[in-house]
């Protein structure tokens, strides 16, 4: 079977392997398709070597079908329609003692710490298995992974019916906090600065502005009549849009902070103190987020197949990152593995 | 009557006033003790001269004696010992319609924006009477206001049983907070850089040591066996506390800013999304607060006697801001009007 390679920076290529057998607890999954996300793309231009171990098989947004069973696997059958919760957490660690498994403090993040979801066959640990509803196609399943990242995010900033809610950056994981946020009854308004994607997510029907063509604080302030937003997404990973979206919030309105920000930022703590802010981290998802993105990509509730904007065989996958790191309007772009199967 | 005035930065004068009579609605106090905290100390300094408008009676820590009821007023006779809840607010604001009246946007804070308690007599609004506890002293009955601070504190930072907190800066307040979260039940550890402030709070039964020569991190990793700490209060107002703090937390743990930071810190956002840290602003407090706070008095939880360091007469109050603006190891300085009755 074939499997796509990291092998450096800027370097994916296409390998012959053989397929594995799952062991005990273990199952054997027949890849459909598999997205390219953020992270992926930090592999992929060798920011993230002293992490990923090349040659390396990324990926941890995928669809598929349950292939073969391990020993002692019950509760699956061949052929049924799965995504995967990439994570293995130890168990131990006081963040698992805690409850806190996904944040494991030895977290094993499956298609970056180990092997990923861009070959044709792929076998993981039975317990990460997520079931996907009947009849969902499987190229939109590939979308559960950055919606599950989604409903979590919406959990953590604790976003109620009514709230007015600022969404500062509209890539995809920004355009899905939007529309998991207006289905949660929030008044949503999602502020991009490049063109092409506030087409895509106004495309959507989601609310969307150029924060460098518009005064957001005034914009905000009559939006709100001077209250302020509840709550604000920071998934920009800009300087700029921490300000931004510290500076729109609320008396004690909350800040969910998605983005990875390499380096310290600077942050109005007087503002903090002031208004009695609160500032959330949120990073990946439980299990019932992952459950409850695939009710929602199930049901339509998340319009996944319309967030895909490219779409590359297995054989192709060098193609699939150069078009995302291009940076010429994609959004998701997937890897189709059956394709080539 | 007398009353000590802020005329301009490092000036403190003492000014002979006509009584004033309270009109409906009002009381009118006899004034025992004032405390003087660290805003009144930046507004001492001139820092706060945009906002205080010269010449100003300033001082919001405070306890007294009801002295003449104006009409309308109920509930209260000449001679019960009361304090002050400092704050006016608007009720017709975004904050106040959301239930936060004590972080109204339009927040009259009295003391500061409205004349304060450094003086014989005071006219207040009947709202913001608390009542104090039978035989409580009034000198410590001034502390109630910094402690109605730390109770406030404490609550924001869902401080539970069991849990490990790292308190950062030892002044009046990060003392109090210590003591308050120790009352809740938690294990609680007192960073302060000043020895004289050390020796206070150890002195008091308070756990504290010295940032500049522990390694913090190592000392933190180790009382929470690798976990870090659920609860930690910024209260030193520098930078490098800040740093302390985010990196002492445990995964999902609360960080509580209670210092004022003038100007914006460079802030470990990385660390709030790979641990989904929660950092909360902590401003002022409730009436319930405030009325916590008078019972911890009142009952002993919080030993304020002790934490007086000096006690000038209202004739000398220019002494008392020296005193605490010379920095010599002072934890709560008072002024005594009562002496000058």
């Amino acid at each position: 079977m074939l499997q796509a390679r990291y092998r450096g920076a800027g370097d994916i290529d296409i390998h012959t392997a053989e397929i594995h057998e799952p062991g005990p607890g273990e199952v054997q999954v027949d890849v459909a398709y598999t997205g390219i996300c953020g992270t992926d793309l930090h592999v992929y231009r060798g920011h993230m070597d002293a992490r990923v171990h090349a040659p390396a098989v990324l990926g941890h947004e995928m669809s598929g079908r349950v292939a073969k069973l391990g020993a002692g696997v019950a509760g699956w059958k061949v052929g049924d329609p799965v995504t995967v919760m990439p994570l293995e957490w130890c168990g131990e660690c006081p963040a698992c003692r805690a409850g806190n498994t996904h944040v494991c403090q030895r977290l094993t993040f499956i298609g970056i710490d180990a092997p990923g979801a861009m070959q044709q066959s792929w076998v993981v640990p039975e317990r990460t298995l997520i079931r996907l509803p009947e009849g969902l196609d499987l190229r939109s399943a590939a979308l559960v992974e950055p919606t599950a990242v989604a409903v979590h995010d919406v959990r953590r900033a604790e976003v109620a019916p009514g709230d007015k809610v600022l969404v500062v950056g509209g890539g995809p994981v920004g355009v899905l906090i939007a529309i998991v946020a207006g289905h949660a009854g929030a008044d949503v308004l999602l502020v991009e600065v490049d063109p092409a994607r506030r087409a895509f997510a106004a495309d959507l029907g989601v609310r969307v502005t150029d924060p460098g063509q518009v005064d957001l604080a005034a914009m905000v302030e009559e939006w709100t009549n001077g209250a302020g937003v509840r709550v604000a997404f920071e998934v920009s990973g800009a300087a700029a849009g921490v300000t931004d979206a510290v500076d729109s919030l609320a008396v004690r309105g909350r800040l969910c902070l998605v983005a990875i920000h390499p380096t310290p930022r600077e942050v109005n703590l007087h503002r903090f103190f002031w208004r009695e802010l609160t500032l959330v981290g949120a990073r990946l998802y439980t299990r019932d987020d992952f459950e409850t993105a695939a009710r929602f990509v199930g049901d339509g509730t998340v319009p996944a197949d319309r967030l895909i904007t490219h779409v590359e065989p297995l054989a192709f996958a060098a193609r699939a990152f150069e078009a995302l790191a291009s940076g010429t309007g994609q959004m998701k772009v997937l890897v189709d593995c059956v394709g080539m199967a």
